[in-house]
């Protein structure tokens, strides 16, 4: 996690004071549904609330963990200070460690996954503003980065629109992938901890009891996750590059918002960079780079070893952390791109006319014209229009063999730009189920 | 793809006959779409369904193509040549070749989730039949490798059975994220064809319509399919290791089906190898490896640039085919694995009554020792077992500290296996949803 | 392996033929070298070589394989079918199956190494001829896609020649490390064959003996080879993305060759798309992604399992195939790019003078104006010429702030382009070790 | 990265007090050499010394970064408040952000592996000195977990050795990669600076000057020691494979050394787990994950753009820190490793005899039985043993075929273990260069 790249609500999630707050939010909980069973008396359960406001000590915790090299166990150590060691006995009891540190991360996760959700609407809004701005706003399509048709950048918005509406439901299925929480003892078998205890406890905290666990929650749920987070972030990437290759000088059809006191460049005071997009396209990769070692921890040895735990202290913050950051950038330089229709429309005329020549093969093709042949008339013109900026309209008008198939107005006819917008209505109420 | 590693069904739908005939089914509907629009003549449309049991020529569309270089183009030349070039000329009119080529890479990754979907719930049947069989044969459980607690060789299975019961899921959820196609035009504007085109051409084909494509089908949709691809080939690896470590010679409770005349070692006579569950291991890692470029995919220039093509061309069949190898190849290894519950005894008693160590600290706290204290006397007499490999309830008993808190009863009932296996019945029912 | 990615010599390298004749090779000298120090018969290891010319029939080997299921075993049985069983007896004597097979790979291996050397080699050449060609061509370098300064576009192929050449060294390393062999027995010891065995065939075949085996050639080896190939690919990507940048419609300061024949789209005639260059950086996504599974592959159990076999069948030809076409691909491109230097002209006057606005800064601080100041002074006129398009020079010759530090001449010197182009023999001297 | 995987040397390359310190003697270095070229006044060098001894304020610097957006800026306005404004004037003249930005990092990167490769050495020596203790340590070797022939621990050890030493050798050449500077100005043309101030820089720096450069060095070399690490995270994870294996309770031939105090389980207080080659596992593909990235920096657009730069300051300091403390953390693992001899005896005598079995079918081939009939005897009363764990010596002697082969005497000197590890000293030489 790099500080410059976060911000504070996700990074509180994972901090050392929410972490051991869960788990004695999921000790309390247990011990309350051992002491409903029985299994413990009710005053120790209730002993244990004592602790419910305190702040835990974070560096007394490590210091008892530097003796025990044992995480939890330095934890519920703390704990009995707080609680009394008599009255703390049957803390834990029947739990294994991992009961402990995987429902809690699970819970982190989850509530990542919420914060992102959130990030992800607040995009949502913000390209479907910038849609409806730039409806009709047209612009050159480009395939290959040549260009190719009349599009709108309100289309553009929309498609980004759409494909961060799929996000959405991923984001939200991934939540649903590690909502899931497991009191299941030593090797997942309840043999000294009654299930009722798992399920007072994931109840409490929001979460599901997992149909089946060993000692841990099994990974493929995570895997699952964070190949989702690997998704959106390069969502992210095909926004930005976007974004990068429309400020580009030669182009500059919309920018990145540039403040007041802002310096591009230490050395060249012209400049205007889109850094924004750039940064993202880089913390596309971060958040990426996640999903295969996530993967890899899926396979465990039998009940479980413990070779996931490093990564997923790193990837659990990192990642959500990033991810977090990167939507809540995009959004704003969404909100803020400054966009240049004038522009648009010069860098389409670029090659007078070119762009139309689908229109005209089709017409020629209608006209009786073959194929191969509609496409070498079409080709030949073009090829000048490339060569010599000439108009394509007037080429076409001048070229003997296309005249004999197409009259100047019908010629003429395929230069409308209104021709290429007209099903816009039709794709924004796809995309956005309305007019 | 290694021939060694696919199956026939899973190769045919990547094969260049099918990928003709799916272009040419694409082709055919568009006409009929565009006659019922009225934008093409009908007998125009009808002349092309001429074509529809031909076997188109793949040498000769490639020979064609070797002199456009591009291959949609070659296969409506060889098309003309079946149809005749005057009925051909309105294929294809108004479409771009990214409309033919993305719904048809859309139609075969459908497919391919067909039959990854069967090969998921047979692999399913086969781990369910596996548990039932093995509900209550007891054997050690493992953290890290090192024996924990009793758990039964039923629960190994269900929890794979969870885990692919949850990739069946996801599978479903992938084949989704694909099913769509596009037939929007050369940026998707519909400016040459009509919506209508596009609707009729995906209901043909058992697709829905992309809401908004440009040039390309968006490809955080491939990305998502095969991430999820990875994941469930994690959990392959995962259920790979665990037999891994049942057949290796130290353990040997299970062993993949060893077939007369087989050689496990050209130089080693007496070896059996678990080879099989080596190579899914291997395999998992192939199909993993298609996650981050499918990522990378998603970023295209504008309204499509051609960088994705290469790489789906690899990772489409080839990750689909081995996916669909390894399931297959997993389900005969659960099928016919060898399981010897009388060596999971064995196992479990190398270091007698040492798993018990948690139930004598459980009943040590209730008896009201301190738990640092109860955790210290169980540490004390547990690592003389490792030690001098004496027996656990005997050193117990031998201990004046314990049996102050404990007495010999009390001690000896703590040594009952089918204290670890009452829940069994329980999950079983959580997993099957059955008793 | 796509066919269409491929080129004959180094498809070669992973036929089934080449790899039965090395095989037979290894044998063969095997059987010699066990002859000298007189373990086997002279006549029988003179025996072997009666198959010296055979045509080994894959078929065979894989019907007898099917049998066995066990490819070594299926080829020894089969070269016992053509020098006799009897005189085929001790062939193979004393060694194990990998002995064979990593011997083999890291042949093949080696010989790809060598094809791909001269792959660089070959686009080294290229790409020198350009840069002497272009040497003194002016174009606007950029940074973050915006103007920054003039630079030259033979410096843009001197910088893929110097990093090419990096590739050509790091290639030649790569070939070091996997250019060993190992013919030490079951797990490595030697036990059942004579060291002078491996040195004998590895001499053969021009490897080096690897120190340490265990039943195979450890796997770190490989590791280092992929990656290697992971970062030439990733060097063909920067070079395939600066093309496709120069040839997007607005920029145009190069294009690839576009033959006679040849479609750009089927709908749009109009099109030349750099296809070859986003190919290209599809292709190193498909080489780069083998990095990883061969790193996964290092970690084998104790003296090996056979979980690296399917992953090393598929990347060792795939990512040498795929790596050398493209190689191959894009000398072609560089050989027959289409530069247009009007076009840098046009472009980098596109915004008149603003490239130089560090030369103006500059001056202003040696003229005695602070850097804070000169940077607002610079920073205030160029935002003009961003918003009016109107001249930078100009800007600054009517600025009173400006003309207090500077005078008329001092502004208009800084607008020669000469002074960027300065030291380019300096850089050339450097990258090409000439003047 | 994760504070409890660190080290503190490592983590101080990486502060941002280091980094400002490398900053102010690029800028002061600079200043010196431009001052030699009577580009600037001397006493304006001379006036940068003055901050010679300063600890730049961090939180300042922030301060004015968070108004100017731009780091290097912020560092220069600061330096200014040292060395006051007018004195300062001069400091950064010609050169751009990137000359500090891309030198600094491949100063903190060279300085990284100088303590990597130490970190090497160690762990090399930790290998050798077991290696001798342990060369004639008799154990089972195993392919494919399955108990193959036997070898010693001593070559165990040796082979890590090598695979190890040949990552120092890596790591230097990794080392080489990075340690270059530039000092070249806006896009690399030394328009606005002499080659002689970046050859006075690198010079101090211990650096190379990179022959040549656009705005940054070349990512193809960041590609390449990333790729260097996560081989040798490989590696390492290979080592940590093999004890984890070893730890296992079935097979328990050695273990990490468990310290008074410790807790291997909360629950289970008989546990001794092998936590810390688990943890170096997941490491491992913590170091890993880093080369995809960096491989994915290497194509920038154009002269640069700055998608690297958050990627890098995630996986400079990370993977660098982590790798660092991983092969710190190995080293202490085996310098202490608890091995036993006994138990790897045991273990190799589970099935009496069995691991003999190539020794017999080379001996049955020698007295003139085909392959083929060998294999047949020998697998055949080798799966007795399997089978009914009985003595594989012994089911020979009682078998006709066999016997009619070979004599009682010559079927018992074939269990010798001598003859396995009669080549021990000859590897040993061929490792470590010694007798």
């Amino acid at each position: 996690m790099i500080p410059r790249y976060s911000r504070p609500d996700m990074v509180a999630i994972w901090s050392p004071e929410t972490k051991f707050r869960i788990w004695y939010e999921i000790e309390a909980h247990a011990c309350d549904a051992m002491a409903d069973l029985g299994v413990i008396p009710r005053e120790n359960a209730e002993a244990v609330w004592k602790a419910k406001d305190v702040e835990f000590d974070v560096d007394r915790i490590d210091e008892i963990e530097r003796e025990t090299k044992h995480d939890v166990i330095a934890f519920l150590t703390h704990l009995a200070e707080h609680v009394g060691s008599d009255e703390a006995r049957f803390v834990h009891q029947g739990m294994t460690s991992s009961d402990v540190l995987d429902t809690c991360f699970n819970v982190q996760l989850t509530r990542a996954a919420d914060i992102l959700i959130k990030d992800i609407e607040g995009l949502l809004a913000a390209l479907k503003t910038r849609a409806y701005e730039h409806k009709d706003t047209v612009r050159i399509g480009r395939s290959h980065g040549i260009h190719a048709e009349p599009t709108t950048m309100g289309l553009t918005f929309a498609r980004f629109y759409a494909e961060m509406d799929r996000n959405l439901s991923r984001m939200r299925d991934a939540r649903a992938e590690i909502a899931t929480g497991a009191i299941s003892g030593a090797v997942g078998t309840f043999a000294n901890i009654d299930p009722a205890v798992e399920e007072h406890v994931c109840d409490k905290l929001g979460l599901v009891p997992e149909p089946i666990s060993t000692q841990v929650i099994p990974r493929d749920r995570h895997a699952a996750f964070f190949a989702t987070l690997g998704v959106i972030a390069s969502s992210i990437e095909n926004v930005a590059t976007e974004i990068r290759h429309m400020q580009r000088t030669e182009v500059l059809e919309a920018a990145e918002f540039f403040s007041m006191g802002q310096k591009g460049s230490s050395a060249m005071p012209h400049k205007k960079n889109p850094v924004l997009t750039e940064n993202l396209t880089g913390l596309a990769r971060l958040v990426r780079m996640a999903v295969i070692p996530a993967m890899e921890n899926v396979a465990l040895w039998h009940e479980r070893d413990i070779s996931h735990s490093s990564v997923e202290r790193n990837i659990g913050p990192d990642t959500t952390i990033t991810l977090d950051f990167a939507l809540a950038r995009l959004t704003g330089v969404i909100e803020k791109l400054l966009v240049y229709p004038q522009h648009m429309l010069d860098n389409m005329n670029k090659f007078p006319g070119l762009v139309m020549s689908q229109r005209v093969l089709l017409a020629l093709t209608q006209a009786g014209v073959s194929r191969e042949d509609a496409y070498r008339l079409v080709q030949r013109n073009a090829m000048k229009v490339w060569d010599q900026r000439t108009d394509f309209r007037e080429e076409l008008l001048a070229d003997e063999e296309v005249r004999a198939a197409l009259s100047e107005d019908e010629i003429n006819e395929k230069f409308d730009l209104g021709y290429h917008t007209k099903h816009v209505d039709t794709i924004f109420a796809r995309v956005f189920g309305e007019g």
